[in-house]
């Protein structure tokens, strides 16, 4: 496998483009389309939150076939919680780009990520799609990444190629952050394309196993948003044989691509995160299957306290085994080790006498590894988040006015 | 049913005392012992956290018969992943309180609250309890209540008086929060006092079901505790018919007093947050049951977003919707109305448009109300926390060093 620029636009056959429309501020790129030269193989997962956005039900209604061939997405404006004329305006936004790319509404999706509760200014959102479809380039990834923006500080995308029976396999994508971060079977919007042949139903397969280990693995502030949403457009373009036994090889090699990119994602949005210097990473082990370890693992990464420890460089472990305490899994809080790096903080649930100097030095990386060995089984997890910070709390104080 | 001054030791035969030991700090009260004259029916509830603190196996241990006499604290140390040592030390503290006491050990409780992971430093436990011991008064509640503190800004004691039969039985209490505060099925250290003569199941039904209501609907920083502990005596000096059947005439009226007394102090733990500037109030009412109304109160209380958006008096109702959304409790975002205190923003799960200056005024009181009507059933709770402020990542920062 290897890692290739061009993001979502590096497989064949996709065009893409970002634009200002003013949906929010001026200046600044908001409304995006993502489009296939083919219809694909398309799967999606959304959130889990039982208030969602307009545009999730437009997906999951335009999902049912298991194709798609575009996307639209703004920032800006969640169209959450604006009742049936939001999910009118999302409507309307996929027959409106349908019409411009000539293609079938059925096989547009709509996404958008802002502000709760506010109407979308339809008028703009239409004018930016006119906009980016007439503007549609191989090289719109950039572009693209940042128009679904919102607090993010950084564009977040990847593309990476694999071989699969002498044929060359793209897989590219692009995600979003940085606010509301605690996926439940999806995250804050990640749109991967891919010209490689599958399955339907294997590839729905592929994306839901694949966030299980990446974006769901995340958290910034233990909201869970009404808009998170993850979507798979395959096109075939890379003409390999078609994929579609999860026993083959093809499936695996495929697998391990799609996870590394889901996965490098996932990193980047938690680095992200508002306010953040650090990304966190939690590795647990030795947990009794893997569920109790990415329960404790996610439970670790949530928890406020441990965030601040983490912000004021304070080797605070006790507030670690806590996190893992309270998490709802079960294990035996004395066979317990906590490493900090390199650095062993508490052996079977007991503090260790351990140099300050150098847990300190540890916590002042800017990625932060935290192992936990529960010493019980062969469960293991990874999850990651960030520090939480006076920025944190800045932005979230006066993020809507 | 009056409230009165007098804290812990407002009901009769009980004397406390609070006094500096240098558990943690110099010159600041951190060991404390409250002591019934006669022995008591006792219950007590403690942290589901898989990782507690030994004492609370010593407590546990004490209270199979029913009965304890006296309670010795400290703060600054919470003896928790402290291993055999810690145990070992905990048991040590009773049995020595005890003897100067001429009770059973049996009869001593024990309770801790400070940083995780450190061992207790006995000796100055014991030369504490010493000296508690021999300064014990029947005015000792101010001391005992300043001695549990930690990051605590204010102590927190109450007490009231109601008649039963012609006797007076009084109830007195006091708590500490207050970080680490999302108890679940018990709190940060609330100790209850009464002269009442009462059936130790019915106490014990009495105090999980108030804890159920009052603690347990807190949230500062949706971290549960490994120390948390709410336990009562009742010595029976009140002198009224014994209270033996929850369908008396006397259960009720006693349980309306420690309702009261268990919510007022409740009140003050979410208040007193660490950082907090404003006490919010979350009452959720039309709820398909009162576990969903719970549920749902606690998601809100617990939402970093919501707690940023009201530390920034922005009146970000979206966030509250998402926050009651992914709580996991289940219904109808589009029956949903939600008030700011008197100010109406969400009507049928969208946006009214409404004055923000107004709502803002809402937001700036001390105390914050927010109504969430689901208009779908009878079940109703409430539930407390706070804003999340600098301050409180300022304190979690550098806590431990």
């Amino acid at each position: 496998m290897k890692v290739i620029e061009g993001g979502i636009t590096a497989p064949q056959g996709f065009l893409a483009q970002g634009v200002c429309a003013e949906i929010k501020y001026k200046n600044r790129r908001d409304v995006a389309v993502i489009y296939s030269a083919l219809p694909c193989t398309a799967a999606a997962v959304y959130t889990t939150n039982v208030v969602h956005a307009a545009c999730l039900d437009v997906c999951r209604s335009h999902l049912e076939n298991g194709r798609a061939q575009a996307i639209v997405v703004n920032s800006g404006n969640a169209n959450a919680c604006t009742g049936k004329q939001g999910l009118d305006d999302a409507i309307e936004t996929a027959v409106y780009a349908a019409g411009l790319l000539n293609i079938e509404p059925q096989d547009v999706l709509v996404a958008s990520t802002g502000v709760i509760g506010v109407q979308l200014p339809l008028e703009r959102v239409l004018c930016g799609v006119k906009q980016a479809v007439s503007t549609l380039t191989p090289e719109g990834s950039g572009n693209t990444a940042m128009a679904i923006m919102t607090t993010d500080l950084v564009k977040k995308e990847i593309a990476v190629q694999i071989e699969l029976q002498g044929r060359t396999v793209t897989i590219g994508a692009i995600a979003k952050g940085s606010g509301m971060i605690h996926p439940n079977m999806a995250t804050m919007l990640a749109f991967i394309t891919t010209d490689a042949n599958i399955e339907a139903e294997c590839l729905n397969k592929l994306l839901k196993s694949s966030v299980g280990i990446s974006y769901n693995m995340i958290s910034v502030d233990r909201d869970t948003s009404t808009n998170d949403m993850a979507a798979i457009l395959a096109n075939g373009l890379a003409a390999n044989p078609v994929i579609d036994d999860e026993h083959s090889p093809d499936y695996k090699t495929f697998k391990a691509a799609l996870d590394y990119v889901n996965t490098a994602l996932a990193k980047k949005i938690a680095r992200d995160g508002e306010g953040a210097n650090h990304l966190v990473e939690v590795q647990v082990v030795g947990a009794a299957d893997q569920n109790a370890a990415r329960t404790i693992a996610r439970s670790i990464t949530a928890s406020n306290l441990t965030k601040a420890a983490i912000f004021g460089h304070d080797a605070n472990w006790g507030r670690i085994l806590a996190a893992a305490g309270y998490s709802g899994a079960v294990f035996d809080p004395s066979r317990v080790d906590i490493y900090l790096g390199r650095e062993k903080m508490c052996q079977n649930g007991m503090g260790l006498s351990f140099d300050e100097e150098k847990a300190r030095k540890e916590l002042e990386r800017e990625n932060v590894t935290i192992i936990v060995d529960l010493k019980s089984g062969d469960g293991q997890a990874t999850a990651w988040g960030c520090d939480l910070s006076y920025d944190y709390v800045k932005i979230n104080a006066d993020y809507r006015t």
